[in-house]
């Protein structure tokens, strides 16, 4: 079993922590220390570890920050996270502040005393943050400390160890290219931009340039490493030797060196007058101190290997196809179980995440779940990134909807899928914001669009339905998806935010509106698709881009008001469908196939 | 009569200036000079003389510049432009070269010699601008000199006068503010900042903030000069004594000194280790070179009337609404007139234009043409910014379309419309082509959206009928428009490009999807819309923002398929056509109605 259900965090952990983190900074002779959410590898999910934040406050937000002083702290959380660190977090001990506004930053100018010693870890902060800290500090007459290593670490008696998770081969069945190849052609990008290497420490680079997975954090097969790529296509890989085997050394050749993490440094300090390409949304203030210190010229720009591993070849996408058709006979069986099981009244989140995972599992590829499944039961779909524990667990009431939003990690492909289901007879105001929520979804899986278009100029395609009657949702319609890899990924995605990325032939992007009534229930619809290379329209004179859906399931006919589809939309629907029952039906029994021939009878 | 129908520049103009350039540069001791299109005050139209890249090189394109060397010259233009300069610009004297891929600093790294010195008049030219010329010119070791007056103006002998229209009042009964009220509040804002004052230099600015108008330059009422606004609400308006009288004193009031142009720069200089807002948008980097000389702390920023200046208050609004009812009244008499003239077989583009400001002439209320009328015939008409003049002026053909794109200067609003015309039988192509433009345009007009969005978001809701067959137009969707002011205003717009700024209420803005078939017939369908605000929707959780259109005047029904509209586009229609004929018709003389009647008829 992948998933777990307990409560993490709480105001009991930052009372144990605090003393023993002041004890700690005491002895170093600093006043405070500030502590990220983030590791050094700026990961989504954090080994336990790297968890230092949550050790420290009780806070188990996906972001945030805290900084503790000798005589006061503050945890720093964004608006997501108010209800929740406010539970979590023990308020006589912590100021709670916002983490958009102002943050660490205000707090040093405000709070914190001239003259104080304020420590931080290099590794764990990106070098614009740290700029934004130290322009306050200064202001502040605030010192700022480079502290290594991390003084938590020390107090923090019992943190477990980093992981070591065996680092192995992904084979080019997979990939569809091979690392010499892709090492070739960043190398010669880099000759071109006159640069003599880049530096890699983003885990999710690390696996597709060089063709491996590793298991050192939960969700994502990330190996966690750094490395150096030089121009001429060789490169070094810096990884801890324990996971690292003779088969990897292997697979890695002759053209890639393994070496230790401890030598990184020394590695990057030995580019005296040399252009080297760093990125700062991904690379460490350290790593630029390091290359600072060595003398090197530092060529700000995007990790190299982010828009070549978005654009997914066609051996990634037809692996990706095939993972969502053997992930779409898992979600089918679950949707048959849970139409025979919920209205017996006593099925609830937790049990169907595990018969959820459980069907996956079945389909014997399954690696990993790709996020912990969202189980939102009535009111508990409307809160946006639920997690279910043994606490908030719901029995998955009659005449209520059910949202369920998952994925799982094959080697073939990572899927990512919503569903929300009726359970007994929908109320007419859910089937409106269902169906609202659909037409959007169709809008953005039919539109056509030309080269250069960013996901900015068509997010509003799927809101429009819901705009109209004066709905919307607060999160973005689509992200980046990873090919057994992260199931967030960049740097393309669908929102309202500002962002200039194209959508580029090979990307994968969720396609996911939805509707939430706080306290009542949530609709969403996702499918994962992927963009198709621009193609002539018959009759027309520009090639246009255009979507493939990839996720195989039945969207629930139960809540769609036939009457506000328009003929196209409806035309949409039936043909997903059929494709849907055409494409897993024959990898049914019987029961669970008469169960998807009704699911996707016509509209 | 205020549009000519001349033919501009040409490459006699250019072999005549480069020798007089050239004479003047050698009495100098410079070696070459930067000549940019912009003038002092970034104009979209510049005074003549202010027409230096079209007096040096014979290019009279709206954007450019040029490079004159003492044996060699380059004329820099973007892609709109690539034909027009080859006609205009003799190919022996100057290189033509891409304005925006390079531009003047690639020319002055690849083509300058080592230890030439180049001038460039620091009035005209941005400052960051100048930051990217003064780092080419320092990699090519190249020495930029600032070269004030203009060598330019010294070797044009019958350069015009610079304007000295006279600077009136603009009533409190078309502005809806008085000057001191919003000076008042701009200067809140500056002290709440921290700032002293703002450096004002926009044209457009100082007719909004001091509430006057001029006649400088051609289609905007513009009052060239300078300002400076301090946090107090007191202001200096730097303007030449001729273009000012004893009533524009008074106008001005107690809290507004006046003061000559002259003055500016020592005023500019007078803010010693003070905070003063400037903006290199719109400010000349001599602006800032005269405050860093004189010690102030420099903060840049918008300028703070730009986004005040676009919000129209409710008075502004009506008078906009006034003027586009008497704007239409003039629209409609010249598409009857088209209607009447057209089929005879000799009416020509320039008679059109002629006969259309004739009838926005006859309102009794035409200040001036808001920009030079596109008028195009057939294949002109896919020339997206088409000026017709003697040499390519055609007839409006028989069984063609006839694209008009006009607009008029009145004192309470601006007005900008095109409207395309079935002259004849138009083909089935045409009216497919028609009826995708209209869809989106209704599209754009229909839109509910949060407060937030900005244009971006909704452009493609004009575009996506063209995309799904494989058309598209390559330009942008609207642009804002001014209040008796420029018909193309910051800092909103829809386009495909990346921008942030929101659409907020009071915001006018055109509504002009095309359609262009290069060699056979162009299309566009243009209203201008202002942005409402927020109102709840029944049964609706959020307020939305909605548009209301301004523009008054039929589209062609003769080129709509109707069977390609769905339901809630052919209500739209025929709400829309409604609406013109109510509000028109009791305006008009009999036979105009008449016309008017059908031409609004149901679809």
């Amino acid at each position: 079993m992948f998933q777990t259900y307990d409560e993490r965090g709480g105001p009991e952990q930052g009372r144990l922590a605090l003393p023993l983190i002041r004890a700690e900074l005491a002895s170093l002779g600093l006043d405070g220390f500030i502590v990220p959410h983030e590791d050094e590898w700026q990961n989504e999910y954090l080994p336990d570890c790297a968890e230092r934040l949550a050790w420290a406050t009780g806070f188990t937000g996906s972001a945030g920050a805290a900084i503790v002083m000798m005589d006061k702290a503050a945890v720093f959380v964004d608006g997501r996270y108010t209800l929740q660190v406010g539970n979590q977090v023990d308020g006589d001990l912590f100021e709670i502040r916002d983490l958009v506004e102002g943050g660490p930053a205000l707090y040093l100018r405000e709070a914190v005393k001239a003259g104080s010693k304020v420590g931080y870890d290099p590794r764990l902060v990106a070098p614009d943050v740290l700029s934004r800290l130290e322009t306050a500090a200064s202001e502040a007459r605030v010192v700022l400390v480079p502290t290594a290593p991390n003084p938590l670490d020390a107090a923090w008696a019992d943190r477990p160890n980093e992981p070591t998770a065996e680092v192995v081969a992904h084979e080019d069945i997979y990939s569809g290219e091979s690392s010499a190849s892709k090492r070739s052609r960043l190398g010669e990008a880099l000759a071109r931009d006159g640069n003599v290497a880049a530096v890699i420490t983003s885990p999710a680079s690390l696996a597709w340039l060089f063709n491996i997975r590793g298991a050192d954090v939960a969700r994502t097969p990330l190996p966690l490493g750094a490395a150096l790529l030089r121009a001429d296509g060789t490169a070094t890989l810096f990884m801890k030797p324990e996971k690292t085997s003779a088969a990897l050394r292997g697979w890695l050749g002759n053209e890639v060196a393994l070496d230790e993490p401890e030598r990184f440094e020394a590695a990057l300090r030995g580019f005296k007058d040399a252009r080297v390409l760093v990125d700062p949304a991904s690379s460490s203030a350290w790593v630029f101190e390091a290359l600072k210190g060595g003398g090197a010229q530092i060529v700000r720009g995007s990790d190299p290997c982010i828009l070549p591993r978005a654009c997914k070849n066609a051996v990634e996408l037809a692996g990706s196809t095939r993972a969502h058709e053997r992930d779409g006979v898992a979600l089918v069986r679950f949707l048959a179980w849970i139409d025979r099981e919920a209205p017996k009244g006593t099925l609830t989140e937790i049990a169907a995440c595990k018969a959820l995972e459980q069907f996956r599992a079945e389909t014997g590829g399954l690696r990993d779940l790709s996020f912990d499944t969202i189980s939102g039961s009535g009111p508990n779909g409307a809160v946006v990134h639920y997690r279910v524990t043994e606490a908030t667990d719901r029995v998955i009431a009659p005449n209520s909807l059910f949202l369920v939003d998952s994925g799982g990690q094959y080697l073939d492909g990572t899927t990512d899928v919503t569903r929300t289901i009726a359970i007994g007879t929908p109320s007419a105001e859910m089937a409106d914001r269902f169906t609202r929520v659909l037409k959007g979804h169709i809008a953005l899986s039919r539109v056509r669009f030309p080269k250069g278009t960013s996901g900015v100029q068509i997010d509003a395609l799927a809101r429009m339905a819901l705009w109209d009657a004066g709905f919307d949702y607060d999160h973005g319609t689509g992200h980046g998806v990873g090919s057994f890899l992260g199931v967030h990924e960049g740097p393309h995605r669908i929102s309202k935010n500002i962002h200039a990325q194209p959508l580029e032939p090979g990307m994968i992007v969720s396609n996911e509106p939805g509707y939430y009534k706080t306290g009542a229930y949530g609709i969403r619809i996702e499918n994962l698709q992927y963009v198709n290379a621009p193609a002539d329209i018959p009759g027309g004179e520009r090639p246009m881009l255009s979507f493939t859906t990839l996720t195989l399931a039945p969207i629930d006919r139960r809540l769609i008001l036939a009457e506000l589809l328009s003929r196209a939309e409806r035309d949409w629907l039936n043909e997903y469908h059929h494709d849907v029952y055409a494409r897993l039906s024959p990898r049914l029994e019987a029961d669970d196939r008469a169960w998807l021939a009704q699911a996707t009878a016509e509209v």
